[in-house]
């Protein structure tokens, strides 16, 4: 592995291991009500386009983590729609 | 501009647009207790390193994104601080 994907790899980590302290936070409270639905959604649309854009250029830092991220971000979402 | 890039900026534009809205009702509501704080410092710095890598594999895509995406999260996370 180059020192460039391992870079992405290292980028990815962070942002997806962002959203665990969020999952727990959300997952204890039950409260969404900050959070912007419409923000939910675009974001949860964008990654899925992100992972298809990451097979396009063989980006494996761009496929993992937004993989990952979708699944964290699906939990904040449902969260959302069920204790609106 | 190939159809891939395009692709690209598309995935971008769905996931940076999609703070817009959130940055509009945490301006509005200066209301961020729900946001976990290591959430939006660990993206924070995630994202700066996907501007990096973005850079390295010079993909337009991932670098114009996270600067965009870099910037409306300040304005989320400053309001974290501010009004926690």
């Amino acid at each position: 592995m180059n020192s460039t994907t391992l870079l992405g790899l290292v980028a990815g980590a962070l942002t997806t291991v962002s959203f665990l302290p969020q999952v727990l936070k959300t997952w204890r409270t039950r409260s969404t009500g900050d959070f912007s639905f419409g923000m939910l959604t675009l974001l949860s649309a964008g990654i899925l386009v992100w992972i298809g854009y990451g097979f396009l250029i063989d980006s494996l830092p761009v496929i993992l983590a937004n993989i990952v991220t979708f699944a964290l971000l699906s939990v904040i979402l449902a969260f959302k729609i069920i204790y609106k």
